[in-house]
């Protein structure tokens, strides 16, 4: 089995560190149940953790990488941008570094492919290529460049992440709202035109033309045989890096804060290589992206915000994290019923 | 016309600072509009305090107070438990403790109307009575206790509050979710069972009773001929207090931010008195509380979060806070396209 040195750790959550969660929640002085999903979130991350939830170290991942399939004019902005952008966040300018300084989480960004170089310390090398083919052409990469993505994802959290708590996933990439729709046209098996949106403002008609090139590439490419086959014939570096980074993150029991439209794609691969990597996520934010709806259907989950919001780079992660924050400081901050002298009826 | 020292000073909001706003929020690298809801907040902050919007100093009210009603058995906890939970927010051990604390936001716990003496110099003495009256036999209140608790909660802007730019609304009293569904009955003109819920944790049962008792009541003292009338028959004196907070707090420029059901129900009250209040209202939640959703239709609004809680202390007002923050955060700490130097197009 694929990553299986990997996926062999990601186990089912710990019954019974959630039952003695529940047990303190309930023990707590307010109603039961009344702090709703802020409960839930201590329950399953005391599964995660196997132990009383602690939020200490929280860090977000932004993931950055090029996707050739803008040379079909699928995007507002020219691949320029990517370098860019992660330019503006290594100088602190961008609204990841903002939120994440907010919700006290740390930021690294990764070089998963981007078409140019950036030579910054600052900015982790795992660059795979410089960006991806052209999908509606040919394979947007190899296989062994999926895998080698995959494995970077996974690696990044012994790398970087071995002592942290919490990983918000966050990314930046022109192009890949289109790489991103290809991808869950494919594995929810999903007209196109069903998950393809503005990205980052298309008018109507532009759409229209992405969700086309997205249908051709799709149909020069099938059969699809399975997540790593999907990656290097229509996915992107960083969707690859995402995947690998859940994968490893779920192996080493941490708390996976999933933003959005990309890193909520990324999810769904994961859980098709492991089923079991579902217990370690959190969905953090609905996209307005159009087609973010249909993977929180798909898997029956609704996210903790709903704020419109649809920026990526981790945004939506970022301000999650306020609130698993707070659920876990109510969870060991409150008084119970015995100590505070409060009557329970 | 009522409060009219008060209700003069509340103004609509400043369209220029909106639009300066605006312009600023479309000069920062993100596509526009791309942040949502944090945008949304960032302007009507701005429009509120008339200039760049600022949250530096930021101060949650817990107003207590105690309802007789609760002699009719609708409630799952006796009146006892407002003055035992009001001292373990005092030490600290309540969930508004812990989830204020996470926002960075002081509080301040005011003693309205319950039935019992607290003595601790921590909670501000702005008691109108011992507890109301049971409103199932007689009026909760005088004309004059209704209008005394309204003033109370405006002078506590003056008193506590000139320096902060943003309050949240909370409450503790055993039996306010019947006095809630009873103003909200007669306000939204609703059955009494369309806005009767399960309080502090009743049964099926127990909740028809509770709506039969308002149903009962509501008969008894209609007609209801203005919010003072409403509060005095069947309200309660932290939620006339509540009303008052709100009207003092917009008359100031503060940014409001309203906790999921009684804070939402003195809210009405308040735009029913005066219609402009609603400006300088954010709606923080959406409790899980029934009939908190009528309410929320009423305005034709939606609350930033939406998380199954239904505790009420303020809690919901203290998570979103911290959401209101990282807006403001973004708009103040992003850099342009130009001085990050990236393509616009």
């Amino acid at each position: 089995m694929i990553f299986e040195d990997t996926t062999s750790n990601i186990t089912g959550l710990d019954l019974d560190a959630m039952k003695k969660a529940r047990e303190h929640l309930d023990s707590l002085t307010k109603p039961q149940g009344s702090l709703g999903r802020l409960e839930d979130l201590c329950i399953q991350i005391a599964g995660i953790q196997g132990s009383k939830p602690s939020i200490e170290r929280k860090k977000i991942f932004v993931l950055a990488g090029d996707h050739g399939v803008t040379q079909e004019g699928v995007s507002a902005y020219p691949s320029s941008v990517t370098l860019q952008m992660v330019r503006n966040m290594a100088n602190g300018g961008a609204a990841i570094n903002a939120l994440s300084g907010c919700a006290g989480a740390e930021l690294e960004i990764v070089d998963t492919g981007m078409e140019e170089e950036i030579n910054l310390d600052s900015v982790v090398d795992r660059k795979v290529d410089n960006g991806t083919n052209n999908f509606y052409k040919e394979p947007a990469m190899t296989l062994e460049q999926a895998e080698n993505a995959v494995k970077h994802g996974i690696d990044l959290i012994q790398d970087f992440a071995s002592d942290q708590d919490v990983i918000g996933l966050g990314e930046m990439g022109i192009g890949n709202t289109t790489t991103t729709a290809a991808v869950l046209s494919t594995l929810l098996e999903l007209e196109p035109e069903e998950v393809t949106g503005r990205g980052t403002g298309l008018e109507d008609e532009q759409v229209e033309k992405k969700a086309r090139v997205i249908e051709d590439s799709l149909e020069k490419h099938t059969p699809f045989n399975n997540p790593l086959d999907i990656l290097s014939k229509v996915g992107g570096f960083e969707i690859a890096g995402l995947t690998g980074l859940i994968l490893g993150g779920a192996a080493e029991n941490k708390v996976m804060v999933v933003d959005g439209y990309i890193p909520a794609a990324a999810a769904l691969l994961a859980i098709e290589i492991e089923s079991k990597v579902e217990n370690y996520l959190v969905f953090a934010n609905k996209s307005a992206e159009n087609g973010a709806d249909k993977i929180i259907e798909h898997l029956e989950t609704e996210p903790l915000l709903n704020l419109d919001m649809k920026l990526g780079e981790g945004t939506g992660a970022a301000l999650a994290l306020n609130i698993i924050d707070a659920a876990v400081e109510a969870f060991h901050g409150m008084a119970t019923f015995e100590e505070a002298g409060v009557s329970q009826d």
